[in-house]
């Protein structure tokens, strides 16, 4: 687990009135509606003004109370009235991004997962190193531009949201299209279908995919919108678009639905079981929701591009359940799940295995 | 409210037995549905011989009685038996577009909505003027096509359900393309994901984003399936397929249910609302369901290409909710909030509010 | 019906301990799934150490049994043991493709449907005489390559999974791509939007859309991803990616949620029931669940490629529901629709006319 002594502040709460908190986007509908639905307090923190105010459209998913700041910075310095409140915060990936995630794993607020995984997630070369060490085949990384020779993917580091990268056939597709004093990774571009796998993690009970310890769920599955390259060959071929100034381009902006053959089920299992496993051994492994993005190709083999360690807005399609989660549970997304957990866990009074 | 004296027609009414109405096509097996959830009678009108058969394979669906007309025209003359059933009607685009909008907004028998908005959403220069007053962005309108120097969209005036237009780069693409004799307008072309935002907006009630009079719900968002453009690039570049005299197409086909990043959820509410109160100043309030239809760019902007201002095909993959209606409601689909929203009219004695 | 002795197994079955049976791949979550909210006992079947693992992710779909054998021909060696155990196969796709048709049309166990179907859609002139002559239109086929004009589809036979396939826009394209010595068809190719139709055929009860003897049900509609086909535009002109050795390929990897527009509903109501009567002139009948495999072009015409007589992987996405069983039944997917259907006969005595 991370540095903030969580069960010393756990000591001072009032179990029986968990106040569950969140940063009013990404996820955040989901998050307050399960946890309402799991009859725990909800909080929401937003910046600006009015920035939430869409939430009142959705009355089961606003929170009870929303807290208005001038920036998520100072969220750090009403980490006491948070315990006060026997406040849990639920991160998401917009979250712990505005926070940035050096103050993220320095809240002292207990946290729904390990934030232990910070450290493993956010570089890539750790990343990589807990991916592949756990069996997964991520795309191989290419060094030399000049040896280009297939179809790669040319990312800007600290690229946020999809902006910031491009694919290049060849070395001279890179020369044309790289911007000069930006780093840059290169990778081989996978060519298939696209899967955003979403698990959950659970130390508490071995009652679905049993691992060393605990078990493993999977709860749905989507695939990713993104503008302008989903419909951009509506307008023709790339080459003369091109000359028009307009280029493909990578911007998440929502999600469908997807469910995958049945016989890639037992390799989506087993991925998501080495993960968690591995994360054990590394770092004391990653709690609750994680998301695993990957591309199926024409020979049925996954290809794993990045993991999120925890609850990804690819699960917003699920509010009621999935064709997945509801082989499990009734009426189940990823947000109740993690509500439902901290329940159980504060039933069994196991919270310190789920909280950091 | 339009011209029909509906205040006096109701007086007449026994409003323990209102019949619900509309044309089978288009959501009016969800009509139906939701309004038999609701507790009402249900009457379809259909024109030609089993043209309405298939609504036997969905028992739940099928309206109690169904009429089955020579022509759509033969509405107009069958108003007084329709009230003498306690009838109310709710139109959905087929429903309008068969009888006509002249004909619609003068069929003496009340209908969900209000039919004042009409004059506002089938003339193209109002349509844009209601909708950018309320602050939308529309794509521009291009006057002269030897100025075309983008992707812009060229539409022949009059074009219904996808056909009758086209996509052109430059004018050479414009002159190569354009059928001579036809009236047309052209608008740039938008390059982004597209988002069929539908909306409900109730006078009734103040317990959702809550505006001058009333409230807006969102209860759902598709992406329309457009043959042949979603697949023709399967066959190769536009330029080939041209060649053998293939040209790309955008008919509706069908719909895919779809969730948008949270983030842009303020936003879509917001012109929601707009749209609403502006309507409210300019013509009394557009009543009930609503339908923006949007690209998200790759700046995370929206356009806002056309308003439907009735239930939209895109509401049919929700038949018992959706990740939006159910922060909102259990089991609610477009055509069964039509139909709550008449029940609740009706207990508050309202029902002069929502039928025009 | 096929040569099994139906009826006088069944002598012998306690039909109280009915345990229902597949291989464990394709739709078998969702058919124990279905099978235990109906009441039945499951038994799953699978080959190689560990191929069944995965179903301990979901609890509720995790047949009671699994056998687990060295190759799947060992199944027509315990049809003793299944017998003895009152066992009904429910079969998929891939259970008839691991067993191979001849072997499974031979296998002394009850199995839902009907399998004199078999000798209609595994042999293609007589899969195309039964659709044809039910009014469907199937692709031309063509059969000198020199007179290709227009985009077709070239398979190799036997091609399974969606390898082994190419388009060709005219004769140079098929020099081009074709490999020597392999058999092959080749059929035009139909531009447009697919929807792939999920119905379900009841001889037991005319509640739906009745037929001379039945209904007919239509419960969910999908449509497949396919690897590489589906985002190869992402990487430019299918000409330069033939350069570098990048070829278009078919294969399914997984499945999203459509509906039609309810416009097209009488036809693909009329198609199922036509193809249905017809079945039941030429072999006696094709029970319970089938797929239609469909184009729609931008005319808004149907073009008809396949029939699946069985469940369908494309019905995985809808286990509690879909837009259109929403329309019959409560919480209703393909694999509990068989079970039910299962249940029913044993319920009226009449399990003979669903069992063959």
């Amino acid at each position: 687990m991370a540095d903030i002594d969580v069960p010393k502040i756990l000591q001072g709460y009032d179990l029986d009135n968990i106040t569950i908190a969140t940063v009013c986007s990404h996820t955040s509908l989901q998050i307050f509606h399960g946890a309402r639905k799991e009859g725990f307090k909800t909080l929401g923190i937003t910046v600006g003004e009015n920035r939430a105010k869409y939430m009142d459209a959705f009355p089961r998913a606003k929170p009870d109370e929303i807290i208005q700041l001038e920036s998520y910075d100072q969220i750090l310095g009403m980490t006491e009235e948070l315990r006060e409140r026997n406040t849990i915060v639920v991160p998401h990936g917009s979250l712990v991004e505005y926070l940035t995630p050096a103050k993220f794993v320095q809240m002292e607020v207990p946290t729904f997962g390990n934030r232990a995984v910070l450290a493993w997630e956010s570089d890539r070369a750790k990343q990589r190193e807990w991916l592949e060490s756990a069996g997964l085949v991520m795309p191989r990384e290419i060094k030399d531009p000049k040896t280009i020779d297939e179809p790669v993917l040319v990312k800007y580091s600290g690229a946020r949201g999809g902006r910031g990268f491009f694919i290049a056939r060849n070395y001279r597709d890179f020369k044309a299209n790289i911007e000069m004093g930006k780093q840059y990774t290169i990778q081989e571009y996978i060519l298939g279908t696209r899967y955003y796998l979403h698990y959950f993690y659970t130390p508490l009970q071995q009652h679905a995919y049993n691992l060393s310890k605990g078990s493993l769920e999977m709860l749905s599955m989507d695939r990713r919108d993104e503008s302008n390259i989903d419909e951009m060959y509506k307008l023709g071929s790339q080459e003369e678009l091109k000359e028009q100034n307009l280029f493909p381009s990578f911007v998440v902006t929502g999600n469908v639905p997807v469910v995958i053959r049945e016989s890639l089920l037992p390799k989506v299992i087993d991925m998501g079981a080495q993960v968690v496993e591995r994360s054990i051994e590394l770092f004391g492994g990653m709690i609750g929701s994680f998301c695993l993005e990957t591309v199926v190709t024409d020979k049925l083999e996954f290809r794993t591009f990045e993991i999120s360690a925890r609850i990804v807005a690819g699960t917003n399609p699920f509010i009621t359940g999935s064709p997945y989660a509801d082989f499990i549970y009734d009426d189940m997304s990823s947000g109740r799940r993690i509500a439902m957990e901290i329940k159980m866990a504060r039933e069994m009074d196991r919270l310190n295995e789920v909280l950091s």
